[in-house]
């Protein structure tokens, strides 16, 4: 019975055209780290370091910031006036809390988390930090209150790293001007492929990312490289650096972890999975997105996105059906709550999939296979930041019907979101120019407007 | 291409003869659990009670005793002898950790973990606990050295809860008098079931238990029930009762977690996973059995068996699939390595697997079916002590080809290892007379034998 089945399912399920594989050919370049000494400390006496600062509560109406101190003492203040008062006559101050960590032979400096609350939509604040000599200014501003029609871009960096293609990915990015919140899906420093982890690049990737990362928010998901579990050296807690640098607002969302959470931001509700903690039934993860699904509020949020590390769809030989384990369980629920995207690294390179789900299995029968799905998301993988380990160049010879678009390139991708019903994608190549884009489509709301979408690569 | 291949795989894969599904009729009877009177605190001041054994060691020459006592003063000593010295003369003492731990609105008695080292394999040891009028004395036997012909026999149980059901289930494998060592496949007390977690729950279970857990070890294997998460009562941290009360050698097999470990016992090299903890590539779990796997030595331990609770083939409604998760991460080492057997609760019923594996599957091809495989385990559900859950009586209606015999009775397992190459395993409805078995099967060596089983299930 079962085999009429497969093939009823292969003649219908219209994936049979298949997807493209890119012919492009990136420029080789070695994957070397940019060294340490190129990642100096800002001048000044005990200047803050390494500023991030991400969405400090479930609306946007709050920002984490962080920074790293070499000294102990004072400043724990953050100071913050709107921009438009030229003068900052209403400067208000946030308290930080500072944390500090081993990690075998490392102690790292202060690292100061504040929360400014209270803010309003859609405006330009300027912040300070530190005192004397040392002072430094940035500004962030905050998105509009969420509401099914508002705009906003988000750009989408993975696998980063520190290396001269990361330093392209990121200037790339930043060059375009559009983007006004990064959502980073896992890989920040690769500290943990140095001897013993050496946190020392944990210290010079904030500093790297902070001509980003100080003024926007990047919304922080975790990847293997950030787990630092290394039972040879003592060091069994996982996650450790990342949890010290790097907070999140999990509680905002009733998350018990930080590893998972989610956050409104303008048309968006964006959910951050964790690939590397427990997710099977019971588990804290499964519960809580268990719950957190049915909260979205599509006339509020339209697009519900997800981010995770390990993709569910990847047809790249690197990392073959490591998502498997995840896909298993949550797949049917991206289905049933209709997301849009998720979008995952690991794989340093890029692909693109159809709109497809591979829901139907139930083991006795034996067919599991992807089919077109006009209410599952479209998985991206955009883990090509650009990192000490190099590019993923080597695809599964014949591309799976899964997969609409795949290339081998660095770069990151924006995701500019215009209304209830459209936003318009494309992916840049590190080694391009502004202009080009090496894939673009425009993407349709699942909720608003389930049409079909094409786009230039798949139709070429 | 991948239709054809999967009709192949049907005509060739020997597994549509179809299973056997029990027409026993379990006798119904409500699912109540024992008055929490009915396991009174033992007579004496201070007496020690919940005393429960396990191994202490990777080799099986220490022993870790537990038990709790109602106040903190002395004692905390255990004393143990060999029985065959009758006076006692040779007493030897080992001090215990004493451990407490809040939950909720409950806080536990005093419960004291002790490690006796160094011990003789295969002898008799009598220990006591307590003082004064308080005093009990206990014993248990060492295994025999590991060696590839050592004969022991293993008692397995699930689910087993505080039931008049599990009562019957553990008195009627305690009549046997062939069990050596319990392995024991998840879901203890069932505290969790009982408004804020009664915890009191875990004290009576471990009164109830200790005429079997006093005298022969439990091998301990966590299951859903033993999580003990509630946010909504501030209980964040997962398995506080379950880790407080039972000690594992964990770290004897340079394991990272009390969730997952092994050991090696008579002729059997003992494997327990958590069905609970993430185990997707490079977590702590999955990086753990990797390194284990190649470490188990068939010419010293020829059985190797894994405990985990959630099944990974199950035919039943209930649970159904639950399992896949891990399935599609572990199943292919199972398989390379040979496993001979899996044993997992979860599922308040009784089910045994032919030997079949489902490894073939790539997502692009589709195919993903369970095909016979001689070197695959065989799957025993033993979910089946009798809790205040009830019991699971609704498979799958058309018997999967994995299955090969499923009952919906409560019960319990006997695995007599005989030699290298013979185990003698028995399924024993605990409704039924000693001398009755529900199930029996000859299971073979996959490194010694790796002959096909037939069972006299699934002959008739």
């Amino acid at each position: 019975m079962w085999f009429l089945l497969t093939i009823l399912l292969l003649l219908s399920n219209g994936l049979t055209e298949g997807g493209v594989t890119s012919t492009y050919v990136r420029k080789a370049a070695p994957s070397v780290e940019i060294p340490k000494e190129c990642f100096p400390r800002p001048p000044g006496y005990n200047a803050p370091e390494q500023v991030h600062i991400t969405q400090g509560d479930y609306t946007g109406t709050s920002i984490i910031v962080s920074w790293v101190t070499p000294l102990k003492e004072q400043p724990k203040l953050v100071t913050y006036w709107e921009a438009d008062d030229k003068k900052g006559i209403t400067r208000v101050r946030a308290r930080s809390r500072t944390t500090t960590y081993r990690y075998y032979n490392y102690s790292s400096e202060y690292i100061h988390h504040a929360t400014i609350r209270r803010l309003k939509y859609n405006t330009k604040y300027m912040y300070e930090l530190g005192k004397g000599n040392g002072t430094r200014q940035f500004w962030f501003t905050t998105p509009p209150e969420s509401g099914p029609d508002v705009p906003y871009t988000f750009g989408i960096i993975g696998d980063l790293g520190q290396t001269q293609a990361s330093n392209q990915t990121l200037e790339h990015y930043l060059a375009s001007g559009k983007g006004q919140t990064v959502l980073f899906v896992g890989d920040f420093s690769y500290a943990d492929v140095h001897p013993f982890h050496d946190n020392e690049k944990w210290d010079t990737f904030g500093r790297f990312i902070e001509k980003s990362s100080a003024y926007e928010p990047w919304i922080y998901c975790a990847g293997n490289h950030e787990l630092d579990l290394a039972p040879e050296i003592g060091e069994q807690v996982l996650f450790k650096p990342y949890k010290h640098r790097y907070h999140v607002p999990f509680r905002a969302s009733q998350s018990t972890s930080p590893l998972w959470y989610s956050i409104k931001r303008a048309s968006a509700h964006i959910i951050v999975l964790s690939s590397y903690s427990a997710y099977a039934i019971y588990t804290p993860q499964y519960r809580w997105l268990k719950q957190e699904l049915p909260k979205v509020n599509r006339s509020e949020t339209p697009w519900l996105i997800v981010l995770m590390h390990s993709p569910m769809y990847n047809s790249n030989n690197y990392h073959y059906m490591e998502g498997e384990t995840m896909r298993v369980v949550f797949e049917p629920w991206f289905v049933k709550y209709k997301v849009d995207l998720v979008f995952a690294g690991h794989v340093h390179s890029y692909e693109r999939s159809e709109r497809v789900s591979n829901i139907q299995y139930n083991i006795t029968e034996g067919v599991s296979c992807p089919v077109k799905d006009p209410s599952a998301p479209v998985y991206l993988t955009v883990g090509d930041g650009g990192n000490i380990e190099g590019i993923a160049d080597s695809f599964i010879e014949h591309q799976p019907s899964y997969s609409a678009f795949r290339e081998a390139s660095f770069g990151h991708a924006l995701l500019e979101i215009k209304n209830r019903t459209h936003a318009f994608y494309t992916w840049h190549r590190n080694q391009d120019s502004m202009a080009v884009s090496g894939d673009s489509i425009w993407f349709y709301n699942r909720y608003w407007f389930p049409k079909e979408e094409t786009s230039s690569n798949t139709l070429t």
